[in-house]
């Protein structure tokens, strides 16, 4: 079947080489066309534009890295939308305002195409293997049109709902608390470090106690190796939670510990910490000493 | 062998059952008489003051609910310090302030006494059979008096130190994590609500994606089934996040998101419900509507 997928970054990359992998006919577009080319060098049909993809296949995956990167990949210059054949289906994997995919999967609709809300989570090492999660809404017939394509790049397919919407708030709540938790895990080994306490201790009682969290266990394993090296960067937080932000004041909800964390976020960035991973949150704590990292 | 425990509430009653199903001979004391004749009456010795505690016990197991009534204990009127035979080992459970517990170590010890900093978790199930996880640090004279004693309450003794400190920095730091993380839990699941999504979509998720938390999976399976019947109270984490950021003030530490949750704890309890369930620090959010408690 041929499928297309527009953005070969961390996650696309790994998850069209898993379609592939998969027998499908991948057909590969990207803002760098060099990084298309590789990728159909190994296996796969290279694209110079979304119009290209859309001329070529019924369903196609969108994996870049906002909401308004996605309208340039639908109805910019070359775009899909128009050159998409009715009944096609769009694949929406990015982190976007949950008011921004209701109102797409309306205007997609009104041009004849399907669409799925698919956000997408998992980290690059399991897109690879074609076990990333995917947390999705959508119209019977969106899901109909793609679904066997889903399962070869997912572990787990969340079906959240009938329309477009549940599946990118629910990936906002777990972006919420992501980002919470790598900021609080950064605060709490700060407080532990401040006080003299052994990291490597702390991290031990920690992980086997009730203070626990999926990020603290994940992330301050990179404090502990003082290894920065972004898998994912304290910006992607700076934009991820801005987004979290973005979805509450639309209904003018508070959100007291998501703006805290965002504030801590933007202040890593600022002091230069940007690109490293997001760990490095932690570095905006003064008057301590992190580990460093081994020669 | 005879051992002491002073407080017998839902944490302090298990670890003296655990400790009298081992074997030793326990005596017990408590603010409320009847509490300790009742535990007395199954098998034990009613104490009715600390001192007569002391005068029995070589190893005494303090689990009040706070380092001022840790202080009455063993400094007040009928107190255990200066009853306590020297020698003797008194073995701090509560959540204090790390450098309470730093001074409360030098004052027993210009008394000939040993000290073992030891708070615990695990909550009152596990404390019922034997399990609790203590976090524990101090001379290794006080561990060598007290050690098989430890053993017949706890499913793990972490050991974090030859002195007092490191074990009550780790519990504050467990417990920095558990408050915010709840407040988290109670923050996104809120949003999603507020969006639309059903609550038990969100917990299916979440709790299975990387914004996980020990808390999360927990306490919101108490919102889920809308039953706030206090497990553990929110003013608990008024009193322990009161003791985290008081903990920080003293090396004038910031800590952002702690501050940020003690707020959102005390705005539960000042709207009355400081009594429910810590989960209850949902109720804060206006314009949602939470899942009601099955008839």
């Amino acid at each position: 079947m041929n499928v297309g997928v527009i953005g070969l970054g961390a996650m696309g990359a790994g998850m069209a080489a898993s379609l592939r992998r998969a027998g499908h006919a991948v057909h590969v577009c990207d803002a760098r066309e060099e990084v298309a080319r590789a990728f159909a060098a190994q296996g796969g049909t290279f694209c110079a534009a979304p119009s290209d993809v859309a001329r070529a296949c019924r369903v196609v995956i969108s994996v870049v890295v906002n909401a308004r990167q996605t309208e340039q990949v639908l109805f910019g210059e070359h775009g899909l939308a128009q050159a998409l054949a009715p009944g096609s289906v769009f694949v929406m994997c990015s982190t976007v305002d949950p008011q921004w995919t209701v109102a797409t999967e309306a205007r997609l609709e009104s041009m004849g195409l399907l669409y799925l809300d698919a956000p997408i989570s998992g980290g690059a090492a399991r897109a690879a293997k074609g076990e990333i999660t995917m947390m999705t809404s959508g119209k019977p017939a969106a899901y109909a049109a793609c679904s066997n394509v889903l399962e070869s790049m997912a572990a787990k397919v969340y079906r959240l709902g009938d329309r477009a919407g549940p599946g990118s708030t629910v990936k906002i709540v777990n972006q919420l608390l992501a980002g919470v938790h790598i900021a609080a895990a950064a605060e709490a080994m700060a407080l532990g470090i401040r006080a003299g306490v052994e990291p490597k201790d702390i991290y031990e009682v920690i992980t086997h106690s009730a203070g626990n969290s999926w990020m603290f266990e994940n992330r301050m394993a990179h404090v502990l190796a003082g290894d920065y090296t972004p898998l994912s960067a304290v910006d992607i937080f700076v934009k991820d939670l801005g987004i979290v932000l973005d979805t509450a004041r639309a209904s003018k909800f508070p959100l007291p510990l998501a703006a805290t964390a965002h504030q801590m976020f933007m202040q890593a960035s600022s002091a230069g910490h940007g690109g490293e991973d997001d760990a490095a949150v932690i570095k905006v704590f003064p008057g301590i000493e992190l580990p460093k990292k081994r020669a």
